[in-house]
């Protein structure tokens, strides 16, 4: 079928108008762009650095109060693919949310799950349902859909940190509810380590409280001090022999719903990466999209055929179907999320490992 | 926190412009259209004529021809909220496919789940992986994801069915995978029934091989005696003082994966309902987009605040938190397809029952 | 450790009775009858002959009557290992139970689970939670955990049909529950199918009242109509050239739950196999115990090293690891019901195909 | 039906007799006792004392070799209603092992499920498939079904701990492997902690290699630290005021599968429960069988009409359906295990709470 030919047939010119008078719309003239032959995302593969980040959030900082209304002094990554919009990925949101001394987020919640992660700083204390939750380097915080929450700082001294969302797939998807709590946090108090981990964060143990499973994780925070002890076991237990690491040099660690073993929200998978200095990871694939920041060291990171040096704070966004991998000289430490639990839920999972030139 | 007084600023003009240098986008200006307060579509509710539907699929069956690269004469339905992009739903594509007298729709596979539904006519099998299964009114027939599958028509007269599939969904979380096939159909024998459903379409039985739960369906095709006398049993048994509908006069029946119990395929969600004459049903909303096609007999759907007249034929689409509710004088056969497995899968399901005024 | 030095020590006898006077056992001298090297079940193979059994249960028709306390005319098949209690194998219970013309057997209900086999005659209806199932030559009809059910006989005809429950099972790990019910029967009308069967009873489809996964099957008969419809479906497909039986000539389905895809009922599955004329199985020994019986035919099963000819009615049971296979000159068909689903749920299946001599 | 005037009828006693012949056995004459109407455990509620089992364990060490054919140095308890077999409650096995300065039990592995508790001493590592688990007071070990493991003793001190296993389950189903390892243990080193913890021990966190669920756990040690660390937490948020205990006082942990939130092992259940002083439970009764073990402290156990003094390392065993409770005035810390994921797995569970007086 020559599209050519049927393009200059005045009665076919009929009837495409016809067609779009009647809101409807041929399959045959744009089936490369809407079934191509492997994912081809409009999100292009990108990196942000810190050094970028933190001084522009530093200025929003002095310049743009925090309160109702706007909820939130974050500044999302928008992929220069995606055509303005604050998306990191199709599926993603991810930003940075920078809060002043002693500023306060107000408490709200939305069916959208959401994520804290931070590399550098403390001081605040993220509320889930009343539940003081100290925030400090290296921990990863849940706030799963529909919880209550908001932030405080207590100090004298800002503090920024990523926030993670499936917000544009929720807003895609048409699923989102949004609802306004406290003005301030329902409880201000800032324990070490919140009530949630107190019940919950025990390795292989359960309440006797709540036996069935939840949809999201109960663990409000996982704490830098387990995930690095985890990652440097795995080296460890490489060295002596054993099989620990995903690959030579490569350990890693994916957070957990402890009452089913999954992921710790229906939409969102985090892991913690570490690559040992010397070492690299074997190039793959996969369906889904990706976000990287590095918490630690340094190396080059190839999207597609771009090699880009990356550093503590920087962002990397890996779309669907680019082949990514991370090769290091003095090691590197990455948290990673991704979208992989709609991809896996829905069965779309595929991951391709390009053969090595 | 005034939008206003920020907007004028110079030094904030100055920071929103080094945001979008450093693609980087501010929650708070926007926070609104991101997150609103329950889920407000651009998607409208809509009806298509099956009146005006059918003759441009006879028209496009005369100057179209259908082959390799166009690969199936088909005519979405473009939601006229959705900006011109042949999405009847943000996550559902439907069409209306024609083939003509011997015309051959060539053989492909692709990531997307398909399904097609027969309102009128005879005469096409879809050949699916090999096994060629007839169409006749009523029928629903899946190609679930990555299945090879052509159509033929064997016969001296046209045939128009419904199509749908989760283009959309697929297109916009970059996970689709396409292959051509054949040019032909790999099997171009005219059974009254598929392999399949000698294999699989016996009640409450199952083959003893592939005992492991499948993905999609091993259901071909699900013929419309079997639908048919499903509804009609639960109208008699209402009839007969016994619990079997869905409220008084509305049967319905959901297509399910006899190797799970839940939906047939990964994405959609298809029911059949049965309104008996002088009954309505009970108005809802609830999270995800649904499509209803007229299958006999007509009767008036409510969608929020606006009455449609819909008779045999006529597709009705229902944008996510829309309220809908159907009534009929004279009784109404509906098919219905949705989006609710990517929903639940995830957890945003959520459905509401307004009050009746 | 010689036990023969061991059982000369006079200390060591003290410590034994010591041992038994404080109601402990040593595990040293009997390790091998605990945990022998693979299963060596008590219960040994044996053909039960419907030539016997059917004229046993006419007499007792004719002596005992049926009624509230001895509840069921029905005599336990009791394998000739099990020391005489009425254990068909160790976890399963198998009787024929016989009813005469007007006769009815009132209703109950118990945590064991209960299904019926049809080999010969009608008549009896069987009425579960007031709904009567008709029972007809072929039928496998389920009373699952506490569902009240009793028979009753409308016509001037005995009959007589096979029960299997988890009886034995129940008893030992003491999770027995029983409740005496109505003195007749709550519906004594004579449908030909059920309002169960009304309901559920149609293929890969499923009425939209209750679409959670339930315990036990909906579906209260499974019609000889489409288990012989599946089985001939099977070897039709061989015949043409496609995979569709277990292995060649032998045709098999399995009984399943609707809403899962899995056995019927918790603890029992059934399946019924067709085995061709001049086709043989292949020898398999498997973990858990399997009852046959033949519904039709004659043919061979041999058992481990033994080889018997059996027919209609004649019912076999395979304990535990036990090697097994069929052949048969003029074709045979063969109702089997196991505890496979104990065995799988505790992840304690395997199976071995002993290497042909 | 009187069963009296049935026996005194000659017809009636020649078919009792014909039935005998033919392993054959009426239903009638014995329902009560088959399908009791709750569960009438023929196993008693019994307490062992530590005071007993350790001394007899140690004259044990004096006088019997550990070693291959024997396997093992432990000592079971026989429910004094069992008539003598070695089993705590008809499913389940429970004994005390003793170790020998020096001593090595050899390898083995079976398909049963076994695990250890440490009430007092040190000294021993369990090594599973090669990994060494050093066993300490308050630690639960793992050895799912068929890894191998052996047990070795590396000080000059005799250690004692409790074994429990499903061997009567696994004995009784039929469904028994066992198989020979090596005479000594693989790998002699006494790390602190094991492989296994290393690699899985971590809050919330999985490795990346071996994502799937796993049958059993894949954590061979539950260190006391951890469980301590839990149920003191759960206390002070009680005294804190919020919900985190059973019932006041009631502190309690399940020990789980970090890959599914389940249970340890497919028929085992483990638990932990702190009394605070002055505290008791709620009088409960279970479908299953239980035992406990007293950790530290003591209390009272009321076990149906009969209330038992237990201070620690007693052992008492509940059968199914036994009313229990616990008081205590000084605090008491009791280990738990059952067969309750039997029991739910199969759908028999159900608990019940019987009126206070």
């Amino acid at each position: 079928m020559s599209t050519d030919a049927l393009d200059s047939d005045p009665e076919l010119d009929t009837l495409y108008a016809d067609f779009e008078a009647n809101h409807l719309n041929p399959l045959w003239t744009q089936l490369g762009d809407l079934m191509p032959m492997v994912p081809t995302s409009k999100a292009v593969p990108f990196v942000w650095r810190w050094s970028t980040l933190y001084p522009l959030a530093q200025r929003a900082g002095d310049l743009v109060p925090v309160g109702r209304g706007g909820e939130r002094r974050a500044i999302a990554l928008a992929n220069p693919g995606l055509g303005g919009v604050p998306y990191v990925t199709p599926t993603l949101w991810a930003a940075i949310q920078y809060l002043g001394p002693k500023e306060t987020a107000p408490e709200h919640r939305h069916s959208q799950n959401a994520f804290r992660f931070v590399v550098e700083g403390e001081g605040v204390w993220t509320v889930v349902n009343g539940d003081p939750v100290a925030m400090c380097r290296g921990d990863f915080l849940l706030t799963p859909g529909w919880n209550f929450h908001g932030h405080h700082n207590e100090t004298d001294q800002p503090m920024a940190w990523i926030d993670g969302l499936d917000i544009p797939f929720v807003n895609y998807t048409d699923t989102g509810f949004f609802e306004f709590g406290a003005d301030g946090v329902t409880d201000d108090s800032t324990p070490d380590i919140s009530r949630s981990e107190r019940l919950w964060a025990h390795p292989g143990l359960r309440p006797l409280v709540g036996l069935d499973a939840k949809t999201s994780s109960p663990i409000a925070c996982y704490r830098w001090k387990h995930t690095d002890a985890a990652l440097a076991e795995q080296l460890a237990l490489e060295d002596e022999g054993f099989a620990a690491t995903v690959e030579p040099g490569h350990a890693a660690v994916r957070y957990t719903n402890p009452t089913t073993g999954g992921d710790v929200m229906p939409t969102i998978r985090a892991e913690f990466h570490r690559i040992r200095a010397g070492s690299h990871t074997r190039s793959r694939r996969d369906v889904g999209s990706l976000v990287f920041q590095v918490f630690d060291g340094k190396g080059r990171i190839t999207l597609g055929d771009q090699e880009h040096s990356v550093a503590t704070g920087d962002m990397i966004v890996v779309p669907s179907w680019t082949t990514w991998s991370v090769d290091t000289d003095d090691g590197i430490d990455l948290f990673a999320f991704s979208d992989a639990p709609i991809v896996e839920r829905l069965h779309f999972n595929r991951t391709h490992f390009p053969e090595h030139a």
